[in-house]
């Protein structure tokens, strides 16, 4: 924008101000002058600068939402965050508005080519009252990550985190005051330009949405029932598998639509000729097996989870058995289920944050997971129960810990 | 709908017109009946119906855009034609509009998960100013097989092809009459719920788009060069490569800058450790070896273009090589290009039919194709411009044939 004032500011200098002679000479040296203010300021433009942040208040706040009737995903708060990019001159002013629907022309890329990234993170409020948001930096890494890989434009993760902060900060009476419940925060990038070429986009809109959530299960932990999906696969070496772009998620319901129909809760991806385990539905996938806790390595075929982090970080810290990060075969799994060697299985995501597994059905076979031996009615393994209680502990500020973040 | 307006006659009947007693039984008896009507009516309401098209024709029509000044996918026309999909009640009215926004909720599935899939196809004008389309039912059941595989809503073709013609007839008068040019046809359907749950859509929206194009070369064919890509493959057994979802364009684009970046116009896209070729950009690929037309089979990871199916009908209607849908490895290309038996290679696709290819480069190595033997100043091999004329011929009904469709 400024870049055209200056253009004009040039031009009106010219027949104006002739005081000293016009000279070609001045005309570039001017010309210098004000193509330097205006890159500089294109620079400084460039970037997210939360310096920058307007708030528009909704003039009509809705009614809160009870603890009791939320569903993931499906109430909204008053505001969200909207930042557009555009290739001439970057980001745009960070604006917080009321939450409203978004307008863009049928031939808008994000509607043919899946231009789209997103990221899922939660803020909880404590025991004090006080707001807090769990590892937010690893979010902000991945959704550049994520951008980058769909040629989506990068920006100052530092400055959109402190945007996101404002907007937790105005919506702070939508957190759920009680442990279990919190504010999902949806940060999402999408390409908008108006063209039906394959290409880079030159324009983008980044917008932040927020959902106050419930626990993932509402009567403590319920131990889910996989099919392993053999038709299709999820991911793939040098494909996107690794990152949060739309294109992931799509092509995953039908095998899960599948896995519902024969009566299992969730379908579990396979990869590769030996069938290595890679996903369960959208979560990372954990099996204990005797001294030894196995997760796929991050071969680019899988998503780098915060909560897997999290649990490969407290497993070696608790220093009680092996934490590999390697390949394992549904062969293995079989084997060890068959040899009692097989303790627990767990997914683990944002959502839920672990999610205890009971069984398998692979390729005609049934492999039981064990649950609780000392507590057969337990819906949960001790160690899957003790990831869940740890890290919750965490999450509500009841276990001191850096990975929760005070918002102040 | 209908399905609310039974269930408040019902629940209205019992307060005001008890003269009979009223029993459960009659309760039961009148849900039967509300149950029936409204299952009939779903029935009937389910898919799309042509008759019930609706045309609200714009008011201010948009001017012509001279054919010189055509970018591919950046001009629209004045129309638009929408179809809604409930999961309650099926396919709405179509709806033919004046071109305007779509609006959705920021939480709408499309922009998250790529609920996402297209089809592209073009209307042309003859000689005697007839519009003819080119094999459409090709698209109109690949779109089927599209939405299908990521859970988007099912649609009686035939019926979406009679709303096609009739949003094509009104804009007749952007359809260029000039050899090389056409209407750009876009059907495009989207999962449009307002949910961050992922599953399959309850609400979608279908709409139709068109855009006056010009021929992919301004100034007749530009054979072109290819960055062959190691780093990033394109789709995968089991994956989506086989349909034209959203998810399998956006991730397109790094390979394509960085061929760009190094002076090439494409990427050719392999698969496997002995870098099989699947696709040019977004477009099918043929070898033309001595006495041997090579091209990728459809084993699930290439796309089953109308184009590339074209060509091999042709192909074998000239009975002059050997045709073959088979596995083809770089190092085979390498091989024959070395031997003097490679003689020609190219893309093929709507935008441009066919795109001759002068050149590879793979793992460092350069690998020259051929173009005309004859007239090393062509830019095209002799059969590849054979396939462009005799798919052209058609398209604009020089050549009489059964893929060209006139619109009545």
């Amino acid at each position: 924008m400024l870049h055209f004032v200056s253009k004009r500011l040039l031009c009106s200098f010219r027949p104006r101000t002739t005081r000293v002679k016009w000279s070609p000479a001045l005309t570039a040296l001017l010309q210098v002058h004000f193509q330097s203010t205006v890159a500089a300021d294109n620079n400084n433009r460039t970037d997210i600068d939360h310096n920058r942040i307007k708030i528009h208040r909704s003039e009509r706040l809705k009614p809160i939402v009870p603890n009791k009737d939320l569903v993931f995903g499906r109430i909204f708060t008053d505001h969200m965050l909207n930042i557009e990019w555009y290739k001439e001159n970057g980001w745009h002013d960070p604006i917080i508005k009321p939450y409203d629907k978004i307008c863009l022309e049928p031939s808008a890329m994000v509607f043919h080519y899946s231009f789209e990234c997103f990221e899922g993170l939660k803020a909880y409020k404590d025991k004090n009252g006080k707001i807090r948001l769990f590892r937010p930096e690893m979010n902000m890494k991945r959704f550049q990550r994520s951008a980058a890989r769909i040629s989506l434009p990068s920006f100052n993760e530092k400055e959109l985190f402190k945007c996101l902060k404002e907007l937790v900060r105005l919506e702070e009476r939508w957190i759920p005051a009680e442990r279990g419940f919190s504010l999902y925060i949806r940060p999402t990038l999408i390409g908008t330009q108006e063209s039906l070429g394959v290409g880079p986009t030159t324009r983008s809109l980044l917008f932040i949405i927020c959902s106050p959530v419930g626990p993932y299960y509402k009567t403590g932990f319920n131990a889910i029932e996989l099919l392993a999906t053999t038709e299709n696969v999820r991911a793939w070496p040098g494909g996107t598998g690794d990152v949060k772009v739309g294109g992931n998620y799509a092509p995953c319901v039908k095998p899960q639509i599948e896995a519902a129909e024969k009566g299992y809760q969730q379908n579990l991806w396979l990869f590769g000729e030996d069938d290595e385990i890679t996903e369960v539905g959208t979560m990372n996938c954990f099996a204990l097996l005797k001294n030894e806790q196995v997760t796929p390595p991050l071969d680019g075929s899988i998503l780098a989870g915060v909560t897997r982090d999290c649990i490969l970080y407290l497993a070696r810290s608790w220093n009680e058995f092996k934490v590999s990060e390697r390949k394992i075969t549904m062969s293995e799994v079989k084997t060890a289920a068959e040899k009692g060697r097989l303790l627990e299985m767990f997914g683990s995501g944002t959502a839920c944050i672990v999610s205890p597994i009971k069984g398998i059905h692979y390729r005609g076979l049934n492999i039981e997971v064990p649950l609780d031996s000392n507590n057969p009615s337990n819906q949960t393994g001790p160690i899957t129960k003790r990831f869940a209680d740890t890290l919750m502990g965490i999450q509500y500020g009841e276990i001191p810990h850096e990975w929760s973040v005070v918002l102040n």
